[in-house]
């Protein structure tokens, strides 16, 4: 076994801290990575919380990690030492349902998430990228160019791919108007991609102080949705809209704002529910309320080859892992533009394990 | 002018009585329609009663209507006096707008409704089928093959495109397994319309005593919607569902049991919204949930020869216009099967103008 060692919780309530723990030696197919940067996801505060009912502890978060290759089973292919790759939401798939057959591993009913879950091939739970060093299989591995700031791009694997998805599904192009619901993590990516797409790009928001910064990241327009009269020049005009609100808020204004046949996508699921939608606005232009989940890992390279022809990368503030809990309480605040990245050389170089086991 | 008698209701707590009015003489793109049967769809209680807030009385429902041509326009091309036609939900439209460009009328900004809309061209209020006859642009007529009994194929103009059009939009077809929610005026013809584009139809009812009809109708399999054991051995195996019933009810219990990219399609408004849908459904699998509304004229033709194609038409009880007050009645206590349809022979031949204006 290897030994690794990040940050980790032991419980709902208790802080992030030291945790030295093991990972598998790579099998054929695995390759080991040395974790570079680690992009911190709203996500992995909920979890880390237990918000969502399903925590397992000790857990590692993170998932949205960049890192070099170290070492290489000999099964691996187009991969060498010393690259730059990357590792997002999943680790592992059945590889052979229809899901997996459509290179959807993300529906996959038996997928392997970076960390919180079950881990199928050394037992015990899967841990993320808030550490040292990373063992995953070569088809869960992705390729980052060299010519992405490797900080930067760490958010691509979940941000970047869970706006980068739907606008790519749902065909976002040229000629489409495209709206982004919400200026965050999420958000700002979905403003840089839309545009990159070609689409001419509306950022929606309920803060007046984000719109010059929606300007600059690249969106065309920007809308205070609470402002009606605004929102109702934008009626039946927009091709499709990104919602990447989670907190619970009413659809309908978004979509009445959809042409014919146009199509609100959600991302995130609310805590508490948004008000029903109606129905009508859904009949009368036969528009459509749709949900979208990460990427599959065909798509993800894709996503990250097209941010490297585009030169896209996250907004990040960079920390070290010692500042992870103050991070967590300043995006409940908000308070990051856009994404909290871990630079995990602020790990200590040489651990006495006993120190961090707990 | 031409006359033309009827029933109407005068304001939202009458009951229909014969009611005697005037038609505009046919233009050059007019035909002329001696109405011979007209079927009764549950909106005409909800428009005649004002429950929608945009009644305009006096009102003359009814637009699934089957009649002869009796005369036509200079302009007229493709018809024959004598020819079994039909008119549906839409009389007029811009003709320029994107929705009309695309053969998609029923989204057109402007279009005029049967009944109860505005009539641009007479002035004063559009008069609905329950009449003896009725004069319409030939772009709104449909032609009716005779090889379709004329009674039966009324509320294909209604209950059958409404169905038959999101089965097409979706492109329901062979392979696909189909749900049907609600076995009324819609739901059965959407079991027929399913069945015979080549899915496997499963048609999901709250009523124990409809399930030997459904399968009579086409249906390949009948769940009752109550049983959560019955309802979870179909998760996650629909290609789409569409949903009929309007009123109030839990959606969850069917978005679950679509595959991923599936998705629920609903066609009724409800009074009361239903509860919030589980966002959770929709972003796990990446499903859809959307609306449509009947259809345009050229998919009506379409469906109106895939009827004949494939002899469908709708299960229907046929009555005189002087039970219609009864017919309602009967139909808010879901008694008919499946659909009311007024045979015009039943008005007075010669009528004492008079006696009818009120």
């Amino acid at each position: 076994m290897l030994k690794a060692h990040g940050y980790a919780t032991h419980n709902a309530h208790s802080a992030l801290a030291p945790f030295s723990f093991e990972r598998r030696n790579p099998g054929d197919n695995d390759i080991q990575i040395e974790i570079l940067f680690c992009g911190v996801c709203h996500s992995d505060i909920h979890q880390v919380r237990n918000e969502w009912g399903s925590s397992r502890y000790p857990m590692v978060p993170g998932h949205e990690i960049i890192g070099k290759v170290t070492s290489m089973g000999s099964a691996v292919i187009g991969f060498n030492i010393g690259d730059t790759v990357g590792v997002g939401c999943l680790v592992d798939s059945c590889r052979v349902c229809a899901d997996c057959s459509d290179n959807l591993e993300q529906f996959c009913n038996t997928a392997t998430f970076t960390y919180n879950a079950p881990d199928n091939i050394s037992g015990g739970s899967t841990y993320g990228g808030y550490s040292s060093q990373i063992v995953v299989d070569q088809h869960f591995v992705l390729h980052v160019s060299d010519k992405l700031d490797p900080a930067a791009a760490a958010p691509l694997l979940c941000a970047g791919i869970t706006t980068y998805s739907p606008l790519h599904h749902w065909q976002v192009g040229k000629g489409d108007k495209v709206g982004i619901v919400g200026l965050g993590g999420l958000g700002h990516m979905g403003v840089k991609l839309a545009r990159a797409m070609g689409a001419h790009v509306v950022l929606f928001t309920t803060s007046a102080s984000k719109i010059d910064d929606a300007i600059r990241l690249g969106a065309h327009e920007v809308v205070l949705s609470s402002d009606v009269e605004a929102m109702q020049k934008h009626q039946l005009s927009f091709d499709f809209i990104l919602n990447t609100v989670a907190a619970s808020h009413n659809l309908d204004s978004f979509t009445e704002l959809l042409k014919r046949d146009g199509t609100l996508c959600l991302v995130g699921v609310p805590d508490q529910p948004h008000p029903s939608p109606a129905i009508g606005n859904l009949i009368f232009k036969r528009r459509q309320i749709a949900g979208s989940l990460i990427g599959g890992l065909k798509e993800t390279q894709e996503m990250l080859d097209f941010c490297a022809k585009h030169n896209i990368v996250s907004d990040v503030e960079i920390i070290p892992i010692q500042d992870i809990n103050t991070a967590y309480e300043r995006m409940l605040k908000s308070d990051v533009k856009y994404r909290f990245v871990i630079d995990l050389a602020s790990l200590p170089a040489d651990t006495n394990a006993e120190d961090y086991l707990k």
